[in-house]
């Protein structure tokens, strides 16, 4: 069966969004559709272009023997302007002051496609560091870990607050809370981590940076070393800050719970040395 | 600025699968390519015929002033073959296996592209039915949903054990598990779900049905109604389930600690009244 441009356009323009940052051989798609390997290279051309005209993301080719082609999940900065402020929108709602000055957060945590945005952006961001996984800890952190991850295409490991007899023999740790200094325990599978492994650190909020801190430290007790922090929020408002090495795609500046009001701002995702599509 | 046929086909090819279940009108493809509806039209027959040819989904056009096209995640009977046997090897891999005869999961909810597969699998089997919103337990039932709702683009809701200050007020309830027969809680955030919400209940495991059973008596306390339930594993040795119209991906037949061996096979998956496209 020969398959037209057309039909292979569509169909490679698939095969590549739900395989982000996986080297696919031309000799696949040669056999894929009974075509020349002549053909394919053009196809992949027109969407190459197509994909950073559109702010999709990139298109590598590794040239010789073992090359491919592989897509990069990458935002152009217009696109994630528009994104971030989607999201300012959303924080900004003062609908979502809870008693203490608290930030209502689960449902923009439950939302597909504004997850889908959220790992677009941070996926974007970390596209060019080495990462073999994401690290979260439950339970809120778990939707952004898992929307970078489809994008990065890297699996997700999740430290818990306490131990579960699903998850085997584990690795425990106690911590200070950076802003309430309670002292906290992390718990994560001894399995789940390899030695070794290059981990982003993932978070929805953060404050003084102790939750973030604390798995940092747990990842010690694995040998594995931090590629980068990201959080989907930061708090402005804080004495000291426990670390300082992340990426926030938000800033909460301000909460008035008299006034019930909420300031946020773009976090330091914009200044960071996050590269864009061009 | 004009769009070739082939540059359509793939921002085409993007947008929508970024957008299952969404309606787009034609008029926004015309504006954002400064192209005739006619030409549109047959950009979408021709995704349309790739779509089903490649088991990727189906394109729906609603006809009318108000209407447009539709992508709707669909798997072919072939390919969810394929991506169940995979869960089977991956499931039966007698590694899983941890004292007291459970199975270690958490690689495989961690799996971005395993779960990118459950979640177009299950989105499938529910394409058809009226769904407002997923709900899971935490921890480890949020992979599966968030999988499922990004094909399905419907918001999650998570079901705690216990309350905590950022959800803002709860509901909560006691159940009896049904294996353990203990007696637990859960928790659900009262804003998360409207009442009257059509809900598609999703867990990793069952055994009893104790905890999807405790789901279903929380939806009773928001007005809601069960569209449908899912699992990524069922167990078999069960005396008496407490639901039975659920859909499960595998089956565990037999787990043997002694020998070191776990039994899994097809859930009823393909005997429910599961669609496929063909």
């Amino acid at each position: 069966m020969k398959f037209k441009r057309s039909e292979r356009l569509i169909d490679i323009t698939h095969f590549l969004l739900e395989r982000p940052h996986e080297l696919v051989p031309l000799t696949f798609f040669a056999e894929r559709y009974g075509s020349a390997k002549s053909s394919i290279s053009e196809d992949l051309a027109i969407i190459k272009e197509t994909f950073e005209q559109r702010g999709i993301g990139n298109l590598q080719t590794v040239p010789g023997a073992s090359g491919g082609v592989k897509y990069i999940t990458k935002v152009n900065r217009d696109d994630a302007k528009k994104m971030v402020s989607e999201l300012i929108t959303h924080l900004g709602n003062a609908d979502r002051l809870l008693p203490g000055g608290y930030l209502y957060l689960t449902d923009l945590l439950g939302n597909p496609s504004l997850m889908n945005k959220v790992g677009r952006l941070l996926a974007s961001a970390y596209a060019e560091k080495e990462i073999d996984v994401i690290m979260t800890v439950a339970t809120k952190g778990i939707p952004i870990a898992n929307a970078i991850a489809s994008h990065l295409n890297v699996p997700v490991v999740i430290v818990r607050r306490d131990s579960k007899v699903t998850e085997g023999s584990t690795v425990s740790i106690n911590y200070v809370s950076g802003s309430s200094k309670r002292i906290q325990t992390m718990v994560l599978s001894k399995r789940s981590l390899k030695e070794g492994s290059k981990v982003l650190i993932v978070d929805d909020f953060m404050k003084a940076g102790g939750t973030v801190n604390g798995m940092k430290n747990l990842l010690e007790e694995f040998s594995a070393t931090v590629s980068g922090m990201a959080v989907l929020v930061e708090s402005e408002n804080v004495d000291e800050r426990l670390v300082d090495d992340y990426i926030s795609l938000t800033k909460l500046t301000d909460v008035n719970e008299k006034e019930k009001s909420i300031t946020v701002s773009e976090g330091n995702y914009f200044t960071s040395d996050t590269t864009f599509l061009s």
